[in-house]
């Protein structure tokens, strides 16, 4: 890490069943019953890790509806079960699971991810979402979803807690006496006695100190306060970016932020979301990307759209323009709806452009090209200050995935710019990430006057 | 099923990772590593599939504390976890998972059930638990444990939230046409629109229906509320009595009270615990019984009866009697506490005393002896009305498990009273259990009719 030269990028799989395009299941050489077939999964992920691939990576949302599953390849596992199962038929590649701040309770959570680490050798990542639909709010008791500030306010709360009942048991609290009968040394397993505004938690977790001491942070938000949370907290941040200018800008701004907080910028790695349409021709990926422009379905794309934005564009003309969203503060996906909004005011798309646009990974970066134009755009980012790796979203699961690990990542590994061994065995391994403090134990006298 | 002679026992594992016995950890056999150990559960799932038995089956409590993990082995999975793991390593064995109704949410929970069960083809079943103590309260923003027809107040509406997210997607919804791009047919995945006492929770689930439509749901409380609960709700029932008399009017009962609710009694099994100690002969198997006794801490096993009745008991004279309890309602695990002051006060034990006869199965029935005399009381509680099958909580996991599966298991099966082989291949095939009519599907109307 310390020389220029050395510095290589990370890889993380963003894992859906069929694909990122809105229209992946309907392409020929799709088989949709990958959403719920195991073995599908298990195959992936092992074809990931012979890649070598920091780790993969699983969405989530608390929520559908009846005409989004009417268009939509949608109702998959939930992803902390899937990765559990995976992670006992995986040995090396990382774990990263979405669970939502705003539905959940911290020692619920901070205790599957333990036991997701304790399952995997240390390979567990969190993905910390706020969420950002009243569709999610209403299946847990609540008309609408709170609003933007107080999301994160309670996410701020809920990661204290959750990072203290990762660290209510030290690394060296277990004793196992068989002879003494003492099984833990008990002034090793602390209590929290939490109260706060959102909750009170008074631990220890009834799980002990997993490999990686914590699941490695994930962030996904873009927004001010999403900014703020992640250059404080996060360990590895997902964003989704249009260009270079504004991937470098996000990039300094984030290692700017995090220097303020005191934290090395080098512990934070900034993965812009890629997704690519691969061809050995530049005119067979584009005849690949034309075949799933031919199979998007407005209608439904309308209705993902509308939820992404928190606002009914159903019924607008599909050869106008984008309506103007009303003038009020985003509450749910702040940054992602500014990202749609500006994107299509700055080309000014009509809507059926603009969905054509967002069809292939909602925002995030698309790319159609030869191995050699992809690596070179990676190249170019990764160089230039605009990303530590990159957030792999193949449009097309069939063929798309196998495009990517066979024909891009060889030649980042020829360019020297990707690993071809793991060196360690954790996910904290794989990023370059520290082993955490933990904020109960006392050092040793001797340490403790340096 | 229909005639006497073809009725078979049903054999449940309770699984823990050194036994049940207090003092198992410390045994010289046992492996201590076992507790987070998953290639271990991996062979201990693997030998009970080999023995056909119809499930294992987690526990699950959401608190420790620093005295408890002093002298206890604690800290393991977190059940959902470890099974959702466990799905795919095995073909056939039903897997029953622990989960508590007072700290989570019901879309959470069918969530990860119906994903287990997918995961699982059909093997995912639920022990719904009320929870019973101040300490796991106090890890869920409360100071104390909600009253008992408090919480199954709460567990019915969250139990019928639940069962309508599991039939919120009909059977045939999925269409999954690429011509068309129609994924799912609209009109038969449905809203809840569910607004109770408790909860509010829109829906439709966003998981498909799963293989056994829904867990199979069991239960595990014995006070009149949790009597009342299993008869209407339960499809099998896990339960500790003392003696062959107690169990006979506990199996009647809830065959009354089924009946009562219109079930039919047949599709509830019901499964006292049994908690062996097997030797080839009364000799070795009582030296094994003495060895336990001689490695329990009467230390460790106070902090445990005084988390289970509620009452601080650490202090008291080991050689006099239980004390008095307070007079009033039990709040927390009602009908264990009444079952633990009723074994002292009959039987006249010392606090000591008490505490031996509580370390091998914490008020399950402990049987000390061969093979032969084993499954002879076995036959005696199924043919004679106190039990459809048992649940089987070994004292010792390393031998103790063996000694049962290759011992006490072919003996039952010599004598006609269990499979030799799985008949199907869901959980509730093996519990002979019907799949589960949904509430929101319309019947055609040649069948509406009769
Ligand atoms: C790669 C990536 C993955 C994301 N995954 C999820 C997700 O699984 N669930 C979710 O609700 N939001 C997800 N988000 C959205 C973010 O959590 C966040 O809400 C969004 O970027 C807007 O953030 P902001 O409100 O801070 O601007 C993801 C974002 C990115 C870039
Ligand atoms: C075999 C068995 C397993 C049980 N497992 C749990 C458990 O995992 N967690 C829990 O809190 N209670 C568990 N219980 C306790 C019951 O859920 C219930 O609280 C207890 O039997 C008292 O019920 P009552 O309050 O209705 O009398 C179990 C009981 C039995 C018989």
């Amino acid at each position: 890490m310390s020389s220029k030269e050395n510095r290589q990028l990370h890889l993380n799989l963003f894992v859906t069943p069929v694909g990122h395009h809105e229209a992946a299941w309907r392409h020929p050489d799709t088989d949709v019953d990958q959403l719920l077939d195991f073995s599908f999964f298990q195959r992936l992920a092992a074809k990931a890790e012979a890649a070598k691939l920091d780790s993969i990576f699983l969405a989530d949302r608390v929520a559908t509806s009846p005409s989004a599953v009417q268009y939509g390849a949608i109702g998959g596992y939930e992803p902390l079960t899937l990765l559990s199962a995976l992670a006992v038929v995986t040995k090396r590649i990382g774990l990263i699971a979405t669970v939502s701040t705003s539905f959940n309770e911290p020692f619920n959570l901070a205790r599957r991810f333990a036991s997701l680490d304790h399952l995997s050798g240390g390979r567990a990542g969190w993905n910390i979402i706020t969420s950002g639909t009243d569709a999610e709010a209403r299946n847990f008791n609540l008309e609408q979803i709170p609003e933007h500030a107080e999301r994160y306010e309670r996410a701020r709360e809920f990661l204290d807690i959750a990072v203290k009942l990762w660290d209510s048991w030290e690394r060296d609290a277990l004793i196992r006496d068989k002879e003494s009968g003492i099984y833990a040394d008990h002034h090793k397993v602390h209590e929290l006695n939490h109260k706060g505004k959102y909750f009170s938690v008074k631990g220890p977790l009834n799980v002990s100190r997993s490999p990686q001491g914590r699941p490695v942070l994930v962030q996904a938000g873009s927004s001010q306060d999403g900014r703020q949370f992640a250059a404080e907290h996060a360990e590895a941040i997902f964003t989704a970016q249009q260009s270079f200018d504004e991937a470098r800008a996000f990039y300094g701004d984030i290692k700017r932020r995090a220097a303020k907080a005191g934290r090395s910028p080098g512990h934070i790695t900034i993965l812009p979301g890629i997704c690519p349409i691969i061809g050995r021709t530049e005119e067979e990926a584009r005849e690949k990307e034309a075949k799933l422009v031919e199979l998007s379905n407005p209608a439904y794309s309308l209705i993902m759209l509308s939820n992404r934005v928190g606002f009914d564009l159903t019924g607008y003309p599909l050869d106008g323009p984008m309506p103007q969203l009303p003038v009020k503060e985003v509450r749910g996906h702040q940054s992602r709806t500014n990202l749609i909004v500006e994107l299509a005011q700055r080309e000014n798309l009509t809507l059926r452009q603009l969905l054509n646009r967002l069809a292939g990974g909602r925002g995030h970066r698309t790319v159609t090209g030869t191995p050699t134009q992809i690596a070179d755009m990676l190249e170019h980012w990764f160089a230039e200050g605009a990303a530590d790796g990159f957030n792999i979203m193949p449009q097309l699961m069939a063929g798309g995935l196998e495009d990517f690990l066979e024909l891009v990542v060889p030649e980042l590994q020829r360019r020297g710019l990707f690993r071809t061994e793991y060196t360690g065995t954790t996910l904290r391994d794989h990023y370059g990430l520290p082993y955490p403090e933990n904020q109960f134990a006392v050092k040793p006298a001797s340490q403790a006057h340096y």
